[in-house]
């Protein structure tokens, strides 16, 4: 048997979470069309764990759930004020949801009951540290989270320390819900090799983030904001576009190992862009945006993927660019976790092979025979 | 296609680093039983990351340069002191690990020459690292690493304040060569998903330490140690194998995805064990591990692995019981940041698909009507 580069089209388990079957993509059996205009965060969330969208009831108790969990211990805010004040955002949620589990007793507790708690803590505490890192970095004190407020408000509260637009809160709704699971996508399956090997939900979660953190995947979207940035005017759009083709660059939030015919997600962030920009009465951004797609997809064949528009939607909504890939992370903990739920539930550890191609037959000498 | 359940079998990846063909386990074409007995844990590392075994001078600049890579930031100090006195041991590792990545500037830096550097820095910090856990443990400060020093007298120096046996240091040096690489186990797998989005090799390390924290994996030789405790005395191994057996119990440090026949570096680990009791003058470990290898190869045909001796091996060198699997993390990362540099080399994204199970066609209906 020989290599599968990167595992293309390799089925590595069966899962009852999302699927993306000929360029549709569903949460358990729902369109994220369907979705991404009729759900809120918590309902995709509690769809993604439970299997099904929650009752009144059953959303409310989630929604307590949540708010309860939300703060962060004091212990871990002490040990991110150690953290340099240039840090990585990436780098320093990955080190903080590693260190949450230091502080929960549940944390070996593997039990399904066990799992779904600390499930929650972990959509609850996310938002709290992405928040926590940008004041951080900002030299603020963290912002405590507010009672009652949804994942999506409750975030930008944190992050700015005062109260969100309407407009904001849901278009930061809505791009939480269209992060929030995408099958085996990178991210997910080292979560799901790591926990394999029955570790605990926190090592699969951190695992999770430092894949996320790489610009082949959750990175991208930070890129495409870098890109903007650089290309600076509809007119640059053109000359800088034909340089990186011609240069074979890869340009960020384009293509994609699954759709190869556009990212049902991308239209929706698109959409989004556009109107955030018509209320701005600025739409700079999306039409520039626009036009790298046009050059891109005529030249190249390659469709925007999620990262490409969510780049515009968040400057927009005035993120700090180093935000946007823990952001990302904040909805995709949802998926994740559905994710390692599902995999304990029918483990098997995940152990592939290598074929060999170095040398063999060597014989030890000593150094000075060397 | 169907899923491949544990993706048993499916090569994944090309690899000149390891190799298992017919039981034998061989290092960039050394076999490990030629290197057990041969060559030191550094010669073994420089084979690992570069190719060949070092020449005498190059074999004393590695040395340098990891006496000079040893001693870890104070701020992670600072950092690992607010962790809780009775951390899980992996977790904190993982924690730390992913932290050692905030305090150095090059972590971002994809380069070769950079990855190479960075490679170095995590094996002389694990050590370290994991010894800092063990003191912080016992409520003690940590242990300035030793000038010169070789891995592993650095670290049992480091865990004891105190200059180490040659016996031990020889022990632990052999336990650090037979760990080091075993091809794509699951957490080297975990490292290379992870660092294939092009993320760093922080997260990839990060990842690695969380996969080997599972029972099913690193986590076995502590598991090992515990049953090992439980049964307590020699005439009480038959009864508590065959309850065990009965109840179609796990027996911890047996059975192998890819060894059916035997681990190849279970007689060496054996032999330890056995002399290191010999010396002691007290051969009851090693007598009950033997014992029970029997009971579990007669009855169950399943073999020891490479975490069934190494508990005795440590135990009878007075190492703690939580130490064990951090112990297989100061080797391993030897192989695993091999394997991420190989996958720089050549990267492409990991990322399989699954095979949906789930229900399909819902439509989104309000909370009151569900
Ligand atoms: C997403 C991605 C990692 C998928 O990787 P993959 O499935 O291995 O894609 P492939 O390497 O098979 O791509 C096929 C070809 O298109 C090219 N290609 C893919 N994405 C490209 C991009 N964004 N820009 C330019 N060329 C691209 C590849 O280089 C390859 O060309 P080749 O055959 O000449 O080598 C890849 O498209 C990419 O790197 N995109 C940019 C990063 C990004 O936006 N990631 C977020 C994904 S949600
Ligand atoms: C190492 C290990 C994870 C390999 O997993 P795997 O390749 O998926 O093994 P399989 O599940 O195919 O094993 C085949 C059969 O042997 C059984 N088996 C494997 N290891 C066993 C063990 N240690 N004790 C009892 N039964 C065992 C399995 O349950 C399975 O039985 P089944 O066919 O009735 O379900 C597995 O052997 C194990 O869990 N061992 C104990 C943990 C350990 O020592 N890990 C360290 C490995 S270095």
């Amino acid at each position: 048997m020989t290599a599968t580069k990167g595992l293309e089209g390799i089925v590595a388990t069966t899962s009852s979470i999302s699927s993306i079957v000929d360029g549709v993509l569903t949460y358990r059996g729902y369109n994220i069309d369907d979705l991404a205009v009729n759900a809120s965060f918590e309902e995709v969330a509690y769809l993604l764990w439970f299997g099904k969208l929650p009752s009144s009831s059953q959303l409310s108790e989630l929604q307590a759930q949540l708010s309860r969990y939300a703060p962060i211990p004091d212990e871990l805010i002490s040990q991110m004020k150690l953290y340099p004040k240039d840090m990585n955002t990436m780098a320093a949620l990955r080190s903080a949801v590693s260190a949450l589990a230091l502080f929960d007793n549940q944390a070996d507790d593997m039990s399904r009951e066990a799992n779904e708690i600390k499930t929650m803590k972990l959509q609850a505490q996310l938002p709290t540290i992405v928040a926590a890192i940008s004041r951080l970095r900002d030299g603020l004190e963290p912002v405590q989270p507010k009672e009652g407020a949804s994942i999506a408000e409750n975030f930008l509260y944190m992050m700015d320390g005062k109260a969100p637009s309407e407009t904001a809160v849901k278009a930061m709704d809505q791009a939480l819900v269209l992060h929030a699971d995408h099958e085996l996508n990178a991210s997910t399956f080292a979560a799901r090799v790591t926990v394999a090997t029955l570790s605990d939900i926190y090592s699969g979660i951190t695992s999770a983030v430092g894949a996320l953190k790489g610009p082949l995947h959750g990175g991208a979207n930070e890129a495409v904001a870098k890109m903007l940035d650089e290309i600076g005017s509809l007119d640059n759009v053109e000359p800088f576009i034909q340089q990186k083709l011609a240069n074979r660059d890869k340009i960020m939030g384009f293509g994609h190992r699954v759709y190869k015919n556009g990212d049902p997600r991308a239209k929706h962030l698109q959409k989004m862009s556009r109107e955030l920009g018509e209320r701005n009465g600025d739409t700079k951004l999306y039409d520039m945006s626009v036009r790298i797609e046009e050059l891109v997809t005529s030249q190249k064949g390659l469709k925007p993927n999620v990262d490409f528009y969510s780049a515009s939607v968040y400057t927009q909504l005035g993120i700090k660019r180093e935000l946007f890939t823990p952001i990302f992370a904040v909805s995709r903990v949802s998926g994740w976790t559905a994710h390692i739920l599902e995999q304990y539930e029918d483990n098997r550890i995940i152990r592939p092979r290598a074929e060999y191609t170095g040398p063999t037959n060597q014989k030890y000498v000593s150094p000075e025979l060397r």
